[in-house]
């Protein structure tokens, strides 16, 4: 059975595309990693058609996405009659679940126990640089890498030191969080803001197209800065408004089971 | 009275003497430092130069350093009859002050309290520099300082922390007690460890030529490290031993008062 036309459910969509940055392989990331993450979840081809099509993206970029990701290692596809079925590989459900805590914390997550690692001018550049590619580390400036929790305990040819009581220049907030991602957080606050309350019941596959939407926005916001305590924040950071209007949207929005996806399919 | 010719004597001060340092003006300082810091507190020309020619310091080079301590304004001199008499401006002895406690410290000073300063590698840079010209701050590299004591009330444009638990590269620990530090400290120590004891009592200006030059050649070591806690020390580091030997040799060459070294001029 199709859904009669909704106009509340089209002004959610428009609200929600991100015309300049519809990556269709990242939405369909966002779509496995909201609704299809466990290692048995799998989403058939015209349910994922059905969910992604409607944000305007057409049939054939969602084909070339799936090949994309099915290259790069992220997705594996299988026919089954007619009809084709695909699941994240064990390196793409590692890739979701690294970061799902995240993406999905309801409150922001607020480390106090920092240290600070620093390179001499010329010495230790190359230990710094390898720590600043692990998650828990943020830069300061070319020699000096923050860290969240405990120093390590080998911190080789590096000045460490646990940190406390910092305070802030501006120059760090704005480098921690730039104007890019502060306006990004705003644009999404406002669309987010402006969703109307729906008028007609939605389908399952009316809810996973917006929760993919939501998602996939805020996943670009909330990655895209470090979990910081509240005053690293820059004056006026959207993000916490932003993320609160944001669950309370998927709150309204229950994931749907897959089994509910594949039965429309089927129907 | 003369002492008579005393070989312990002349073997002290050949050991104390540094002869590729001997910076007539500084040893002045040392003496003036050591005997006459007191706002009432004067010495004689002739008590002077019966200090400090026993060095191997000619009366033409002591008033050369003389008419330039005056020029720089650390020295006044005034004639009594006729001798001359020197003591320190108020500027020579707020001078003197300022660095006394560390000097005469016969503990190491190991402040555990820290902060660090850090820049932004395009922004704060004069700030930075700013501080590093105060005796707390140590410079860390180029966009860090580290600072004793509670992180000041303004910190401008800089990231500020408190600091705790240092682990140290031996980057940091050679550039904080550099080669050639680590080199006068041992040399120091060398000479005050083959100093013998006196076999005849020392006059009042025996006592005041190897008070000043022993004062005179520490002076020279603890000023030019800041104190830092031991684990700062690079390995084998001298700097405790050498003092425990410069404190008690001054213990055994008792401070003379003023009093008997101008007696002795006037006999």
């Amino acid at each position: 059975m199709e859904h009669s036309y909704d106009p509340c459910f089209e002004t959610s969509v428009d609200l929600l595309s991100d015309p300049q940055n519809q990556r269709v392989w990242s939405i369909i990331i966002s779509l496995f990693g909201d609704m299809a993450q466990q290692p048995n979840d799998q989403i058939s081809g015209s349910a994922l058609t059905r969910i992604i099509t409607p944000m305007g993206i057409k049939p054939e970029a969602i084909r070339v996405a799936l090949h994309r990701l099915r290259k790069d290692g992220w997705i594996e596809s299988s026919r089954s009659g007619r009809s084709s079925i695909h699941y994240l590989t064990q390196y793409g459900r590692d890739q979701c679940v690294a970061v799902t805590a995240r993406i999905y914390a309801r409150e922001p997550a607020s480390p106090q126990d920092w240290h600070v690692l620093i390179a001499a001018d010329g010495c230790g550049q190359a230990v710094l640089d390898e720590a600043l590619l692990l998650p828990d580390y943020v830069a300061v400036n070319r020699t000096t890498a923050m860290g969240c929790g405990p120093m390590p305990k080998n911190t080789h040819d590096l000045l460490a030191l646990d940190a406390s009581n910092f305070s802030l220049p501006d120059w760090l907030k704005v480098q921690l969080f730039p104007a890019e991602l502060s306006t990004s957080c705003a644009a999404l606050l406002k669309a987010v803001n402006a969703i109307p309350e729906m008028t007609q019941e939605l389908s399952p596959v009316q809810i996973a197209s917006l929760r993919t939407l939501i998602v996939h926005r805020w996943r670009r916001v909330v990655l895209r800065h470090p979990d910081l305590p509240a005053n690293f924040y820059p004056a006026a950071w959207p993000g916490d408004a932003c993320r609160n209007r944001v669950f309370s949207l998927l709150d309204q929005l229950p994931r749907p089971n897959l089994a509910e996806l594949g039965e429309l399919v089927e129907a």
